[in-house]
Order: structure tokens, then sequence, then C-alpha cells
């Protein structure tokens, strides 16, 4: 089968002729629909993540079951599943709560999940280790499913833990209106009856929020005009809490400049900024996390919700074979909503 | 090797000669260390469960991982664990968060678990279906662990959702200082800072409250008369939350009488009688609960408190060929703290 | 001024003429704008409260500051406030907490708040006893604003409470779409993605929920098809949170009936039904609660809500002077919406 | 009478005489009974907060009702109580909640409290603007209590948020054991099971801990042989939540590395470090907070945790009259627990 692999830091992905893979004891065989095209596999082939290659990319796949290891339960061949992106040992506490993102044994695990370390989605066939990764897509499409498992379980988790202070007498700001913020904006609307302020520095970016039904679009490109824009929308309480989608030090400061007391900033965005925090700047009771992914049960309730019609990718589906020349329209900025590879 | 039995309803438990079970794929061979003997068993034994026999009793157990059918990973031979005893499909949302006690799909599985319609822990050997369902005991004295996974998990469960409301200005009030209410009263001290008090008719039981430091203790024999000391003890808010560890008409006609308004009645026994809910009778703002065993996890921090020496419960061994008189020296209200079968 | 008195129990409402109360020190004198007429009024009239008249009735009140006590700060005259129904000590913690409805002193306060034993809304004026019982309405209507206080704040306060269960893959039933039941629908709509089912016997109150968007509308008339019907769309998981606004004895057991395990029972209405919990009946980890009214900051949310344009009650304004006709129409179930007197 | 003053900054504290105020409608008159000597007024003495003198120091204040202003209700002449410190607009949402410490409004609010912009409690009278901010001693020794009000609110409002946590198989860590870090401590004794790491780089400060009953006690002088001891007894998932009550550089760094994924660090500590936050550093899923004082609710809860003997202060009683010298002492180190003036 052909396979789009990682080789090592540097190279451009090279499309290869791999044997068919066979489920061991315990494993599921995956006849992939979709694999989804992420920015964070740019950095992974030019920085590399610290495991050596080559593997097989693509870390946001859909599929159907098409074999099943011994011991293997409850799925069987045909099903048609999401695969659950940030795989654990699946045995500590942590990861028996289903939020494998945050495995307590991680350190020792020479892999982040299939497509980060392990061979991922970008082939017809792939490997999962466990049926308990498997997440059934209950009549969605498995093309504009894929991106579900990361650019909606992504802000999905951060707005899910963040959703008891999201009571309708606040308000919520998400900076950054591409892949992931389209997702939590529709989040949000589904979850939470808050006021709720897009930013972007990208005035199409902006329409698309309005397309969704945002009020208040706020172009950040001046970063004063910016703050006192939000502000004056906020009120004397300030933003109840921001959601940073893209990571940049501006944009981790204009949070912090537009936040009131006991708030809270998610970071879901890795552009390089580094958070200061220090004595009321920003206001005192203000958390701040860098989530990271989200849990099994959370990849759940994202197709639930996509089921129920709340939310929806914009996606755009290629061969397999044109993966080269996507990723490079990815990094030029050509793509609209997410590209999927389908095998 | 040697098993104790449910035959059918009605039949005294018979001790067998069975060829060893041989784990399937993804199983567990448990060689058991020891097996809890629980009121419930006699309800088994009594009026069954609506699933036919026979099938081996035990359903609060340790032991060794003795084998390993194919695709298990995550334990190794002579692993020292405790069974988690509810077994769930372990796919649903609600198994994934690790509560298989509420499996949304138990209505469709013929078990409740080993020794609960499939073969326990009354044996030299247990075929445990996954090693999800097994905790670490991690240094515990497997006879001395045996009950924590039933007489401690329940009212630790219960406890634990109650904690919100467990403040350090609230009182709460465990009622049945036997078997789950002797853990439930050191559990309470280890995880809550609220003003605690033990009611029991018995004064023995009251005793062993006492030993293990309750202050305040009430003989709950005079319905009126406790009532009255309780609400005394209690103050105008009244009791914050009560554990009914009994679970009889009177019992929870008391907690009723004694709860203030927003509190919370956790109902644990089960010796047959029905609350009845009106308004204002218990005060507005009561929740009423009758919750049923607990998650992995909280038998990972049962195991936990156990092993920072935060509860222990009190354990008398027999061997298993004594199982048909420790049955009935239980039935007669002669067992001492927890009785546990040692193959 | 004219006011509407309970004068006491079996007689009807009388219009009186009371001289203008003054604020005493800490109070707050009030020119009433609305005054919305409640069934629960028709039970005071009937039954009483355990508190001697007479007294104005009217608890669900809006209008303008007209005077303030020495002492009374936080408001200006002018001001136009919904007034927070469920008057406690204001002291305790539970009072502290802004949730006056749960006081932890209620048992010795000789009233339960203005209209119910303290004189009330329907009259020129009324005394609030201080600026904390005070919601500004931030630009609303008041006279459409009068039923938030209540119609809308006792749903959202049980709605609230439920939101961690109400994920995604929830289900969440809503039984009487009435003047409670409508506002409890747009609240669910608002803040939760739960798929939500409408259950009345009556089929206009449907209609009703069809046009505010309910997808899923059951006729509760025949309880047997009523539950497999709510069971079907529900799944095996069942019904996770029901919403009883009825509170008779066929829709508690209609509710019991159809939850699944791990669920949750708010009992709202108060028309004669007692609940009865016993083991595993309704399933096992179901909690079961009968709340009372909400608290001073879920009346700023509601506030919100409606601001927001999220809520709307459907009201139908008249004069004081008829007030005893408009308490017979609602007796005789010709109301639509809510009445509200407009002094 | 006589009152320590801040007079403007740079200067020391003064002994003035003050004519005794006199309570306006809402206000309550206070005979101070003790007031604590705090480091943060040194700082208000050396820098200034913003807020022009002269005024009266003291912000942990107890003492006895001895007038009420007009519409001041709830309490009475005599009564015995705490003063809660951070005095917000009481009208806000937030302060309705009683944690007038976020209080919406604050940034227009010209004072942070008695004692902080407005006349404290070193004094034999002080002015408490309305009874909301008194919570009863039900007890208490007047001069024991004072150091509540901050000293144990300030680490036991951080704890309380932190308790979904701080289950029994988690490890929290307390870097300072000194006014706030000794009652942190035994906070933490007191509300949950989580094993416990008391870290300072004083031997005498560790050595309070031990006596209190820390079983891990880590000298922090040396980082990396900190950190490698900290790791070393949490196991592979590392400290959970950590409570970093010096808020220096290092204490953060420390914190930043000994913390596991899913965590949280709490930094009650203003010694002029800057915590940086960036992509996995501290590690993922980690909640930063740096949270102010507490709110009135907490305050009853820890006078509750104090009056059932779970929590005490060390207390040094000095006459008003040496206020000067004691601030003098308290500068060069050499005050054991907390100074409190009699006046």
């Amino acid at each position: 089968m052909k396979a789009v692999r990682y080789i090592e830091t540097g190279r451009p992905p090279e499309i290869v002729d791999l044997p068919q893979p066979t489920p061991g004891p315990g494993e599921v065989l995956l006849r992939v629909a979709g694999a989804g095209v992420c920015h964070s596999d740019l950095h992974v082939l030019d920085h590399g993540i610290g495991i050596p290659g080559p593997f097989t990319l693509g870390h946001e796949n859909t599929g159907w079951v098409a074999g099943l290891g011994a011991g293997a339960t409850n799925v069987k061949e045909g099903d048609a599943v999401a695969v659950y992106g940030p795989w654990g040992c699946g045995a500590c506490r942590t990861c028996q709560t289903s939020a494998e993102n945050y495995c307590e044994h991680h350190a020792s695990i020479p892999y982040y999940g299939g497509g980060l370390g392990k061979d991922g989605g970008m082939a017809e066939f792939m490997i999962v280790p466990s049926p308990r990764l498997l997440v059934p897509l209950a009549g969605l499409d498995p093309i504009k499913a894929a991106p579900l498992s990361d650019a909606a379980l992504t802000p999905y988790h951060a707005i899910k833990s963040s959703l008891p202070l999201l009571s309708p007498d606040a308000t919520v700001l998400v900076l950054g209106i591409g892949g992931l913020g389209h997702m939590a904006v529709q989040i949000l609307q589904a979850l939470s009856p808050a006021r709720l302020i897009a930013g972007d520095i990208d005035e199409t970016k902006l329409d698309h929020a309005r397309k969704l039904g945002v009020e208040h679009c706020v172009n950040t490109g001046d970063f004063d005009a910016a703050k006192e824009e939000i502000r004056s929308i906020a009120g004397p309480r300030g933003i109840t809490v921001a959601f940073d989608v893209v990571g940049a030090q501006s944009t981790m400061d204009l949070c912090s400049a537009v936040v009131g007391r006991a708030s809270r900033i998610c970071i879901l965005g890795l552009a390089g900024g580094t958070f200061a925090y220090a004595a009321n700047r920003p206001p005192y009771g203000c958390e701040v996390i860098i989530p990271y992914w989200g849990s099994r049960t959370e990849l759940m309730e994202v197709t639930a919700l996509a089921n129920a019609g709340q939310i929806h990718a914009e996606v755009e589906a290629f061969p397999l074979e044109e993966a080269p020349s996507v990723y490079e329209r990815l990094r030029e900025g050509r793509i609209r909503g997410r590209a999927v590879l389908q095998p």
C-alpha cells in the first residue's frame, strides 16, 4: 500500500510502498477513510519531535475496521470510526478516565500517537493499538469527520473545562479564527450563552466568524485599539474566558490585557509565545492553562455535536498522492478550512 | 480446583471440583488470594439475581496474575491486584470514564460481575475479562485488601460525590456502623473536615465508632429521641449530608427528618426501605441518591488511602472449605468485621 | 394606594386602600411596574401558608426605585429593577452566597418573601427589605420582565445545577410546557447541546414547544406509550436529566421509568405527587431533587439571558383592579402565558 | 483614641491620637481586639499602594461590635467577630457570591479595605462599612483568631479551589512554611488525603513542618537536588498541586519543574517572581493561578476549622504602642509566627 512518511528532520514527506500491516493481539486494523493535514505536521517535518523516523504521517484519522487482533473486542469489521489521537498507556489512573492526552506515563512511551512516532493514517491501512481508541462515527461522513479528532477535539476540551465560568453574563474571547478557531466558535455557540467576541488580524477570517453568526468581531492588527474595543464590549467585568488559538506573544499579551479578575486564559495555539504571569498581571484570580488535545469521551461528545448538526468542519479532500503538494499549499497559507487526504 | 458455587435459588452454596480455567484472548487468569464474604451473597443464595446458575461466588477479590490471554497487556505474571467488581461493557462513554458501575449497556449484559452471574473469586483461580479490571495492590496485604473493592469502594464513591458539600461548617451523618459503615467513617475522617455523627441501634457498633475517634455517637433505637439529638448537634442548618448505610424504612425516615435545605442523602444499604420524597419533605433542595458500587479509578484511590494507612478493614480469614459455615455465621450475625476466604 | 390582599384562608383576594409605605433604615421603596399572577397564589388564597394575613399579594415583581431608607446603598432612585423573591436572613453562609432560597434560618423567619407573608407587589408601591434583593433590568421592558423572577428563575436554578450532566450525547426531558416549562425549554436550548424531549398531555402546549424549536414532542396522555416513545428516542442510555415541571404522581412515575443510571430528576411542579425511591427504581445512581426557586446571582444570569434575547416570557398585562377576575381566569385555565398586573 | 497610621510612602508608621469614629448609616463600629502585623504592611509603608494617606494600618482584625449605624442589621453590640478584609462594592454578581476579593468594580473603588486605603484595625475602634463583612468568632479567642482573616484565609481559598485534584493518590507541595505556609500545611491535612511535601530553604521552618506532622520535608536551598528529591517522592505522575507561598523566581521555577500533566500551581507569595508559561513548560494541562485573599464564606469555613481545633495560628501579642518596633522586628525576621497588636 502507499503511505506518506516522515523520513527524517528537514526532509519533505515521501510517498513509499509498504506491505499492508497485520493487527497483533488486542490491535485493530483500520482501512483509512480520511487523514487530516495539520499544521503541526509541518513542525514534525521541519524540526522533528524527538522520535526517529521513518513513520507514516497522519494523526487526525477516520476509517473502517478491517481486521481484529486476538482479544480485540467491542468493535466489528466494517464499523466506521474516528481514531482518538493521543495514545497513552491505557492503564494509569488518568488514561482510565479516558484522558490519555494527560497519560501519567507519557515520558516512558516512545511515541505520541499514530502519525506522531507510530505509523499514522496517511496510508490505505493503519494499525490502532486498541479498540478503546476508536469512536463510532454513527452516520457522519468519514471525510468530513476526519478533522473532528483534533481541530474540534482540542478546542472542545478547553471549552468544556471552562464551562463553569461561561454563564450568560460572561464575555468570552476567541483569538484566531482558523482551523481550530472556527470550530471553537461553533462549540461555544452550542455549549454556552456567554457573549462571544472573535478576534483575528485577517478580515477574511473575521468574515468567517461573521458568517457563523458572531456579532462582535474585532480586528486585532492594532494591539491598543483591539484592547480598547474588547474592553469596551466586555464592560467593567472584563473578559471572563479567553481562548488564544494562536499562541503568539502578541495574542497572549492581548488576552492578559483584557481579562478580568477570577477569569481564565486557555492557550491552544503554539506560535512560540511565552506567557508572563506576575502579581495582578493578568488580574488576580486568572487561571492560565495550555491544555493538550482532549479525552476519549470528549471525542465522543464532539462526534455527538457533529451528528446533531451543531458543528461542522470545512473540508477539502485530496488524493493521497498529492500529499507533498498539499503540504506546500498548507505552508503557503493556500488551504481553506481543513485539507483531508483520501487514500 | 475447589470452588464455592451458587447452584440455584434457595440452595446452600456447594463446594465442587472444577478444572482450572484458561484465559481467552484479552483475559487474565488470577490466582486468588482472598475473597470477601458479603451479605449480598446471602441475597443471591436466597433469592437469586435473575441469572441462572451455577456460578462460583465471590465478588470482592484479590490475587496474583497467573496467566495472560492473547492481547492482554498492562499487567504481568505475579502482579498482586484487587479485582474491580462491577464488570460493564468497557466501551460505552461511562465505562470509558472508568465508571463501569453505571455502564450504559448493563441491560444487555447477562451478568453483574465475577461472583454475580460469572465465576467469582471463591476458588483457587478465576478469570478476569480484561486487565482494565485490575488495580495494583502496591504492597497491601492481599487478605486485608480484599474488602476494599466493595466494603470500602461503595462508601468511597458516595462520599467522593458529596465532597463539595462537606465543608468545615457542615455536619455529616453515617447511619449503620457495620462493614461498609466503619469504612465510611474512616473515609470521611480522611477526606473531610465536617463534623461527624455516627448512628446505630447497636451499642457495640457505636463503640466501634468511638474507637475510630467519632465524638458524636447517637443510638438511633428511639426514633424521636435520635432525631432531636442529631438536630441539636447539627444546629439550625441541619445535617448537610447523610449516608444511610442500612436502607431500612426507619433509617431513611430518620435521614429525611434531620437534613437541612440544600443537603444530600446517599442510601447505600438495601434493607428494603422506600424513600418518600414530596414537596419540602425532606426540606427543599435535598438531593437523594441510591448509588451503586464505585468506579475503577475510585478503587485506585481507595487502594492509595489504604496504602497511606488512612483506612483499614477489620478482617477475619477462613479456609475456602469452611465457606458454608461462614455463610451460616454471617447470617446469624456472628462475623466480626469482614470474613475473607483464603483458597 | 390600591393593593390586592390576602385576608384569610378561603376568602377571595380583596382590593383595599392602604397608605403609601415609607422605607425604614436599610430598606428600599419600589414603585411597582408589574406583578406576575402565579398559580401558587391560588394555593395561598385557598389553603394559606401558615402565616396570618392580611398581606398584599404578588411575589414576581419589577419596578423602579422610589425611595431609600437610611443606610440603603448600591441603588438610586429611578433604577428599574426585578425583585428577588425568596427573602432570607441575608447573613447565614448560604444567604451570603446569594442563595437565600435555601436560607439556613428560614425556620425562624415569619415570612417567605414579599407577597408570601410580607406585603408584595400587587400595589402601587412596595417595600423591599434590602438593596441586595434587587437586580437591575438593564433595558428590559419591566412588564415582560416580571415573570423572570419566578417562572424563569425556578427552572434556571434546576437546569444550572444539572449542567455537568447535560453534555452533547445526553438526552433531556421536560414534562409540562406551561408557564415554567416553556421557560425551561428555552433555557435548555440556550445552555445545553443535549437532545431535548418535551412532554405534555395537552397538544396546544406541545405545539408551543414545537414553535420554540423542539424536535421531539411526546404526548404523555398514555403512560405506557409515552414511556416507550421516550425510551426509544433516548436509546439504551435512557434520559440523563428529567425536569418534572408538573409534579403529579404520573409525571414523577414517568420520569422514574425513563431515566438511565447516573441520571438526575428535578421536580419543579408541586401537583401533589410523592416520589418513591427504592433500590434500582429509578436505576442506580439517579439523583432526585425538589429544588426551590433560585439564587440572587442566578436571577442576574436570567436577566442577562433575557437581555441577550435568548429567552422571553409570554405575557398578558391587566390593570390592578382586575386582579379578582384574573385569578378566576387563572383558576379556570383561561390565561395564556403569564398574566401580569400593572398598577 | 490611639492609632497606628500610614502617613506617606517611605515614612515609618506613626502613632497618633484620633477621635473615636461614629458609624454612619449601614456601618458598624468595632472595638478592636487584635490586629495582625503583616509583611504586606511593610510593602505599604515602603512603596505605597497607589492610595494617598494618611490611614490607619491593620487589615487582619478581630473585635466586638460597639455600635450600629442606621439600617445595620444581623449583628448586635458585644458580638465577637472577625473582619473580612477585601472590601468590594457588595453589589456586583461576584460580591453577591461573597467573593469580594474579586469584586468586578474594584477598579472604581478607591481602597482595598480597612488598613489598605481606609482606616484599619490598629486602633481602639474601627468602622466596618457593612455587617456583611463580619464573621462571628463563635467562641474563638479574638487574639488568636486575628490571623485567620488573612494568613489562614488566603491559603484556604487556594486550597479549596484545588480540592478536586487533591485525591488520595495525588502529591501536593507547599513551598515556604512561614506565616501563610504553616496554615496551608494544616489546612491541607484537614481537607485532603493527598501525600504532602513541605519545602523551605530554612531548616527551622522545615522543623515547624515536621512538628505539624509532615513526613516529607525538603530543603530547597539547592534547586537541582530539591527538584530530584521532590520528583522522586512524587513518582512518575509528578506533583499534582503546588502552592508557592513565596513567589520568588526560584520557587516558581521549582514548581514548574516538578508538576506533572493536568496539574495546578497556585502562587500565593509575592516575592517578585514572574512565572513563564510556554508549550509543555510546565507540562501540558497545568493550571497556573495567582489568587487573591478569599471570600466571606471561606472565612466562615476557616473560622469553623479553627473552632474544631483543626488549625491554629501561632500568635505573639504586643501592645499597640509597640507597633513601630514590632514592624522593625518583622522586617528583621525576628517575629515567630504572627505578631498581633492588642489595643
